[in-house]
């Protein structure tokens, strides 16, 4: 007898992947259970066959007993992305979910994994359906706020580690680190110097950097399904490893759980995007992965740290995994980073802490507005320059054309240097119509990764400068916690104490932006107005070779 | 008792000019009769009191029973711009028009004359108020196809002239030519030589030119009209002679009777033009009457005319008043033009003829297509670089100085060099969008302007070829008019004398345009493209120089 299921959630297939599209309370006969990699092959009732996420259908022989929390869990993770669950603020969770052996235990740290079913290996989950699908360019959108930009999104907006959100006083905020009796030991402190422009990170004397590069598609599951390699080659080794998409996400997700209070991390270029235009996509993603790595390896904290540096130099998959398994393990994540960092500068006052940090909120917010103008406009001006603009000089030249070619037709003597310098004006026009297309390409394009850039990263400030806030205001509340006897007035110093490392801690990190940011914006404008002088000069020198072929008689 | 009179049809004010706007069917109180000039003065219900067009109204008073087709003739005039109406083919109606002394004489002749009066002089009717009425240029205009012309219009589309829409064999078509029994002896004759680019007028050794300049305005009716008087100076005399726009009129009516058969008579510029830039629109129109000022000079028959040169260097009022009389007392117009043209060259025969007359009716029809088509693409092509155009880059700009000026908030040390060059960027799209806006009127208006009297010019010649394929098709018939004895066989010996001689006209007027439009289109391409080349080169200099404000560091 054929296996029955229920389909739970729609799902949707990717063309040219073997999957089939579902809706949900469909009833599909099971075809081959065995696929493994979380999928199961069905057959719907139209007789179609092809791949399903097992996670999304419901058959009395998948449902194992150990998932009674199944339809649940899926919700959970299907709605993820674009939640605001708390989900990084959760340390408790975190724990429990890290030590717990069970293929789900990533659910409380927000890994998506739906389409990991019990039996598919811990490093096999496959996201390469996102892999496949592209972008292509700015143009392409129909919102009009700068909505072109996938990369972002939801996920960008926001670092989800808000820990504000609890009202009441439970160590599950800035507390945590405010009151907790030990602060780590060993070899991972963070110093912060006091340099020219105030406090400053520590930066190493040769600055990291790396290159992604050489995209290759692989494929698993007997080819059913393909992803894509990056090779990736730090500076300081010069010996590329291979990762996929999926791991830069499992990178991220670490970085973010360990620095994300205190050093805004920028999402990654976006999963969830659309198209067909895969070389392009490819292009896009892998420009976009060197962005964000480029920007890891320019953070002095981010770039020394444990975890990245494995990403970039582990020997073997043996190491890999080794490293990766410590990394999930690290307690020292979420707000408890402050108990690492260590000024070497007397305390602030909380006055002074809070006027800093009221300050930088400002900025972020200002500049966020500023960059998302820039991003409305230049999206604007991309599809001006793709569209409107290229035919219309087309028609320009066209109708050089024609009128030429009419002339020519005229049967009068001496007519053919007046036609032949019509014609390669009319040329001329369409030549310019198609640098007018070309040249966002060139200038545009980079103005707007890097304001993109900084749109995902000042996204990031006000969960961090939140986390800030709240441990500031937690402070203040100092004397009547104490008269309360919530807390003794010797932790109330300690808050005091600590509230200040933090505030060196953003210090250090809003001087490292700007810096940062001074020289981004220096080099992108540089670019864009070589590139843009060329273009005009190019048009230019074009036009005066086709007014040259006129005589004046 | 008050007077009262019936408005016969809606008239507008014009703002400032003491008028008065009604509506058909009002009554009106008339104030004062004696106004003079087509005028009377009214008062409304309302109490307003304003100068009203007499024509525009009914009363016993007025009403004289000698204008008992008052009410149609009215209708004929108001209707007469846009009509088809066949005013210019009727050489009986013309004839006796010219003879009769009474006001409404020009009525068959087409001239516009609702506001001469039953007392008026005869050069004392007023065209003022579309002299003071203007356009704007090409932008302004909601229509898509070019319609932003002004000048032109139903009444440059066509000459009316002609002469194919009497079906039966009648004396008022070509054949009033092509029958006559003598030809018009004495001096006016008009040789044609056969080139190098076959037949072509007789031109002079020095081209005649005139510069139309000094527009001055003018009243009279004790400041209550007023108008605009230009300075017109040839270049034979030096000696500056003033017209009115009216007498330009009277000059384009005059040479499309005589000459309108052989030689396309473009329109003047428009009169039914409306807007409030007063100077802008004087300025246009003083421009716009040069230009046909200077090719009716540079045509060797036209400017060679006796009325033409009455026009340009007429001495005193009485010179100008008794030339204008025997100017429309001329009897060799319409087709009688070719009465006077003298090939010095074999006749051509019909087959010949017919050849030449499509292959010119062929090539005007795709020219007038193309030239429509740069009408058509530069309108839309000005729309842009006067509308969203500087509209983006000014956005582009403000978007970089807004950044700057965050970034000048940051408080963080250096930032100087980059907040200066980024506001400079920023100013320098501000002016790059100002250049945008302003490009047009120093290119593309005069590209347009050309094309636009091209399409004036080319619109004369269906009908100016539409007389010489009448009379074609009357010299195919020879054989059969013989039979039926509606001609001898002389006749149509003549016929086809004639018909060779018309060809050969038309021949040397073909000529004639096409060397002038080599020029024509040389001189504007070059223009155009010059400034084009400026345009962009001044662009990328103001670009090198924002580019140049920012640090490699």
């Amino acid at each position: 007898m054929a296996l029955k299921a229920q389909v739970l959630y729609d799902f949707t297939a990717e063309p040219g992947n073997n999957e089939l599209t579902v809706k949900e309370g469909e009833t599909l006969t099971i075809t081959n259970q065995h696929i493994g990699g979380g999928w199961i092959e069905a057959q719907n009732s139209r007789g179609e066959i092809g791949l399903v996420p097992e996670d999304y259908i419901e058959s009395n022989v998948l449902k194992h007993p150990n998932f009674s929390s199944f339809s649940s869990s899926i919700i959970q993770i299907s709605k993820w992305r674009g939640s605001n669950n708390n989900w990084a603020s959760n340390p408790e969770g975190t724990q429990t979910g890290k030590t717990a052996p069970d293929p789900w235990s990533s659910v409380s740290q927000g890994h998506p994994q739906a389409y990991q079913g019990p039996g598919a290996e811990d490093d096999e989950w496959d996201d390469e359906w996102d892999d496949m699908k592209s972008t292509g360019g700015y143009a392409e959108s129909e919102s009009g706020d700068g909505g072109g930009i996938q990369r972002g999104g939801a996920h960008a907006t926001s670092m989800k580690i808000s820990l504000n959100k609890f009202p009441g006083f439970s160590k599950s905020g800035p507390e945590l680190y405010l009151l907790c009796k030990q602060l780590t030991k060993g070899k991972d402190k963070l110093p912060i110097y006091i340099g020219e422009v105030g406090p400053v990170w520590f930066y190493p004397e040769t600055q990291l950097d790396c290159v992604v590069a050489d995209p290759k598609k692989g494929s698993k599951m007997y080819g059913l399904k393909s992803y894509i390699e990056y090779q990736i080659t730090p500076s300081t080794t010069n010996r590329p490893v291979n990762h996929r998409y999926k791991h830069f996400d499992w990178l991220y997700e670490r970085l973010l759980d360990k620095f994300g209070s205190a050093i805004p991390i920028p999402s990654l270029p976006d999963k969830q995007v659309t198209g067909r235009f895969e070389e392009e996509f490819i292009k896009m993603r892998m420009e976009r992965l060197q962005g964000w790595m480029s920007r890891m390896c320019r953070h002095p904290v981010v770039s020394s740290s444990e975890v990245f540096q494995l990403f970039l130099t582990y020997k073997d998959e043996k190491e890999w995994k080794m490293g990766k398994r410590k990394a999930e393990k690290d307690e020292t994540v979420g707000v408890m980073i402050f108990s690492t960092i260590e000024p070497e500068a007397p305390d602030i006052d909380l006055i002074e802490v809070d006027q800093k940090c009221e300050q930088f909120s400002r900025f972020t917010k200002a500049m966020d507005d500023g960059v998302k103008e820039i991003l409305t406009v230049g999206h604007e001006h991309w599809k001006r320059c793709t569209g409107p603009l290229p035919k219309e000089y087309q028609r320009i030249g066209k109708a050089f054309q024609n009128l030429s070619s009419v002339f020519n037709s005229s049967g009068y003597q001496g007519e053919s240097t007046l036609t032949d310098a019509m014609t390669a004006a009319g040329k001329t026009y369409e030549e310019i119509a198609q640098m007018f297309a070309e040249q966002p390409k060139k200038d545009l394009h980079f103005l707007m990764e890097t304001n993109n850039e900084y749109k995902g990263l000042l996204g990031c400030f006000p969960d961090t400068i939140g986390v800030h806030k709240a441990a500031i205001d937690k402070v203040k509340e100092g004397d009547k916690l104490v008269a309360t006897s919530k807390i003794t007035p010797h932790e109330k110093v300690t808050m005091a104490k600590r509230v200040s490392v933090m505030s060196y801690a953003l210090q250090a990190e809003m001087n490292h932006f700007h810096s940062n940011r001074i020289y981004d914006y220096n080099r992108v404008m540089q670019l864009y107005l070589e590139e843009q002088v060329k273009f005009y000069e190019t048009i230019a020198a074009k036009l005066r070779q086709a007014h040259g072929q006129f005589t004046t008689m």
